[in-house]
Parts: structure tokens; sequence; C-alpha cells
């Protein structure tokens, strides 16, 4: 009965961050038309979508802004060009990089911004900086989480003392994020168990942030619901970095809010999605991303490797092994 | 550290089984060329592969010799042609359906044949008729497995008074099979479960024959194993009916015993998977099968969509509800 009680049923404290934007805008340098952010604002609106990741904050004096497209800097005009004013439900975030975020001048009073969420992320080894940006956006009046990427090669003490920060910080959401996509279901719940026993003591949402190089971006979502994870990523076509994301299709088939609702991420797809992969953007779970997943390794080979439509997976599975 | 030690220690009772001959056949309606054939039987003894199982003993007075290439029936000569005198540790398997296999004539005795193992496949409704198969292949002198299909829409009384059946037969192996994709790993859990305590009762091993409707072959795959399943199949690329079944190489990948080696599935792939693709053998997880997945529907209607080359999920998606 528990069982049957726990699929059945739902938390209405769970809610859902459609990434497409930002980590799908790691495959094409963030060249989305206008009309495709649109598209997906109103698709999320009507898919009872509570978050929009619209794109990086990233400093103008460190990035180029000849060589990526708006979003990778999420101006506020070009972010109220799409929301108006954005009377409904769905929250607007966007994401900044420590040590890639001239925050301080960049990130304006929340009263005066049309973003509700800035979401840092950080590798294990600059928490401090984390934090100051996480004060400074607090200070601001935002909402906020925390990334801490690449766990997989976080050192467990290491973590320990991370989510000890974070839990003292004011911090909204501490993220489980698979960079590498390397976890497998019954590591996810031992994390997801960490992770929500910080977030107990210090009064945290936790959320996840899955990667597919190993075909489990998805498996690992639910799974970590199942432990009480409430704020889950997901991208509309697995749409991100290398082997890709959660699937948005797949994580509001499974959720059974009656708010949320499938038919705006199909149409979307059908008119959108299938665009992109026809005009030759790549990305989603495929071998050479297996490889490095299972090894625990940064995706970047794999993603050279499916640039050079390579085939020779053996050749590559040495080279893998090689710098392990 | 138990959860450690059940991710990098490993079971030696788990076996292996590469379905890719029977379940992929279901695509190409068995016209592999013979080379595919040899070498994949080549590339799964070097893997490590317990079981290969080459096809359907279908009966010839039921099924058009003319519309399907050998390995719908397996000829005793036809596997022999394969494996030769087979003296290494790689078994033989062969399916056997209810209601279309006239075992009495065509399953010889095993002392005479290049067969090691039957499995019986059935649905709930037809257990003593599978029993019966099981009892004759028993007698043969053949492991026997029952692979009882699509689980997801059996009643779960008919289910324990089918365990129960099994568990009285000579059967070796009794398999959850998710015929429509459509269990979630938490369900899959609670399956295993069910399973495993009839196994112990009776002292039979549990398998596993998972598809990708929902991208969960290998997520409910594992979720099993972790449970105590033993007996697991998987295809190469996961090719399969519809979206496919487990894929052998996130599989191998996930399997720490050493006896398992990747390096030529990795091959194999290069050489005959990514062919049957160019050639345009379409299967594997795609929006249809997620629709009739999630409705826990028979794929049919999803598989029809995709030979269609229709993309207007919505409409699709409609007409799966008006049927459900």
């Amino acid at each position: 009965m528990e069982e049957s009680k726990r699929i059945i049923d739902y938390r209405p404290e769970i809610k859902v961050l459609d990434a497409t934007i930002r980590d799908g805008g790691l495959v094409n340098s963030f060249y989305f038309t206008d009309e495709f952010v649109k598209d997906l604002f109103e698709c999320n609106k009507q898919s009872g979508v509570d978050y929009m990741e619209f794109g990086y904050k990233a400093s103008k004096k460190l990035f180029d802004v000849n060589k990526f497209a708006k979003w990778k800097f999420c101006d506020e005009d070009d972010i109220i060009n799409v929301v108006g004013d954005n009377k409904g439900d769905l929250k607007v975030a966007v994401m900044a990089d420590v040590g890639r975020c001239d925050y301080k001048n960049d990130i304006i009073d929340r009263s005066n911004s049309a973003i509700d969420m800035v979401r840092v992320a950080t590798y294990i080894n600059t928490m401090p900086a984390a934090i100051d940006m996480i004060e400074d956006a607090h200070r601001k009046g935002y909402e906020t989480t925390c990334n801490i990427m690449a766990v997989s090669n976080a050192k467990e003490s290491d973590l320990d003392v991370a989510l000890e920060m974070l839990g003292k910080s004011p911090v909204d959401v501490i993220y489980i994020v698979d960079s590498y996509g390397s976890i497998y279901p019954e590591q996810m719940r031992f994390l997801s168990d960490k992770y929500l026993e910080v977030g107990e003591k210090y009064g945290k949402q936790i959320g996840i942030h899955a990667h597919n190089n190993l075909n489990l971006a998805f498996a690992n979502t639910i799974e970590s619901v199942s432990r009480g994870v409430n704020v889950l990523d997901a991208t509309i076509g697995s749409m991100g970095r290398g082997a890709g994301n959660c699937a948005m299709e797949l994580l509001l088939g499974f959720l059974k809010n009656p708010k949320y609702n499938l038919f705006p991420i199909l149409d979307f797809t059908e008119k959108h999605i299938n665009k992109l992969k026809e005009e030759g953007v790549v990305w989603g779970y495929d071998i050479p991303y297996l490889l490095t997943g299972r090894l625990n390794q940064h995706p970047s080979a794999a993603i050279d490797f499916t640039k050079e439509k390579r085939k020779d997976y053996s050749e590559f599975y040495h080279n893998l092994l090689d710098r392990d």
C-alpha cells in the first residue's frame, strides 16, 4: 500500500525548473531565436513549470559579447522582452558562475529586476566565493540556490563541510549536480539522504540537476524525488551539454500533480526541438558519454569525439583509460 | 559503507543474457546477415556474456518461412553453423511462445541439440500451457525460464497465483517482463521483492527483461539487481522492439565482475549496430514510446506512428487517451 501511495499520490512541495535555454545554450552558444525563447516561456507557463532558467549572468569583462548570444548575459531588457510584466506563476531564474559573474554590479535589486531566482554554480573548492554571491543575491531580495557541481568527484569529507557552510548561509535550495553524469541510482539515494539531512537541519530545500551520460538522468531525478528532493531541473528533449539532462517530457509524465500538463511540451518539441536537431545541433545520450560517465570524467573528450563524428569507440575508451 | 560495498563489489551469481537477435529480430523480421550473427557470438564469448538468445522456436505450421528469416525458427543446423561444437562458457538460448511453438516435435532432446536453455514466453492467462512447455523442456534436459509478459497489466492477485504455479514447476528462472516499458523503478523494487520472495521459497532464480519506453530499461534492470535479481537480459545498442531494451554496453559498464569486458561490445557496435541504423533500421527511446509507456499501453501504436515518420505528438497522445 505504501508503495502504491508513493507512485499514485504527489507532494505539492515539488517544483520543476526548465533549464533548456541555460544548459541547452551550452550546445549552441545560446543562439536561440527570439521566437524559440518566447514560445518556451509560454510553453512553460501552460505546462505548469515553476521556474524557467534563461541563461547565465556572465561578466562582459570576461566574455566577448560578439562570441555568445544574449542568454549568456541575461540583460534585464532581454528578459523583459520575453516575459513582459510576468504576472503569472512562472518565475525567472538565471545562473551565476563563481568567478565568471560581476555580480556586485550586474545583479541589480530584485525590486527593479525581471529575475526571481539567482542560481550560484560553484565547484566545491570555491565555496566561500559562492557564499559571498549567495549573500549578495539574498540581500538584494532574490531567491537563491547553490549548485555544487561535479559532486561525483568531491571527497565526502569536503562535501560534508560544504553542506554545513551552505546550511548556515541564507541559500534557499542546495543542489545535487551530477555534472559528469556518472552517478548510479543507488549512489543517488545515498547522496540525496546526505543532502536532505542537512536540509532538514537548516530548513533548506534540496534540488537535483542530473546529466544523461549513463542514460540515468531521469532515473536519478525520480530516485531523488522518492527520497524527498523537491526541486527538479529538466530540459525539453533533454537538451543540454553532452549527453543532456533529465527530459522535461519524462518528468512531467511522471509527476502526478494535476497542475502539470504534457501537451504544450509535446507541441514545443514538434515545432522547435525537432527543428534544432534537423539543423544539426547535436546532444544526447551516446556511447562516448557512457564511457566518460562510467569513468567519472568530464565529458569534454566525448563532446570532441562526437563533434568529429568518430566511431572508433574502443580507441577512444583506451585513451580515456590512459588518462584515468 | 554498506552502500559503497554494493556499488563496488559484485555477486558472482549474476548472469547476463544477450537478446539482440531475438528481440532485435522483431525490428527487422530477423534478417541478420550470417556475419552479424557469427560476430555477435564471438563478441558475446569475449565479453563474458553468459547466454545468447538466438531467436524463436516458431512453428512452421503457423508462420510462413518465406516471410521471416531463419532466426524466427532456430533450426538446429542454423545454430550449429554459428556455434560449431560450442565448447566455451557461452550458452545458447531460444524463446518459445505459448501457442506459437510446436514444442513436442520441434524441440528435440538436449543431448542431440545445440541449445542449452528454452525460454517460455507467456501471458498470465496461459500459465497452464506455459507449464506444460516448461515440463516438456525440462524432461528433455534443458535449462528453462518462464517469461511472464506484460506484467504491468496483470492483476496482483493473478500474479501471485502464477508465481506459485511456477514455484511448484521445474522452471529454473522466473522473469519479470516489462513488455510495455511502463514500470518505474519504485514499482520495479516492489515487483522484484515479490518475485524474489517466491524465488527464495522454491529455489528459483529471478530474471529481468526491461523495455525502454520511459528510458528506464537500464535503470530498472540495475534496480532489480540491487534487490537480488540475478538473470539480466540486454541487447547491444538497446536493439529491440519499439523503444528497445536495456543496453548491453550500459549493463556491462555497470557490472563489476571482472569476467565482463566492454571492448568487444564497442567493436561490435562500430561494425554492425551503426550499420543497421545507417541502413534505416529504427528502434530506440522516443516520444511516442514515452506516451504509450506512461499510459501502460502496448507499443504497437507508437511503432506505427514512428514508421509513418509522424511528429504530431499531441494528436497521437489525444488518440491514445481516447482508447485508454
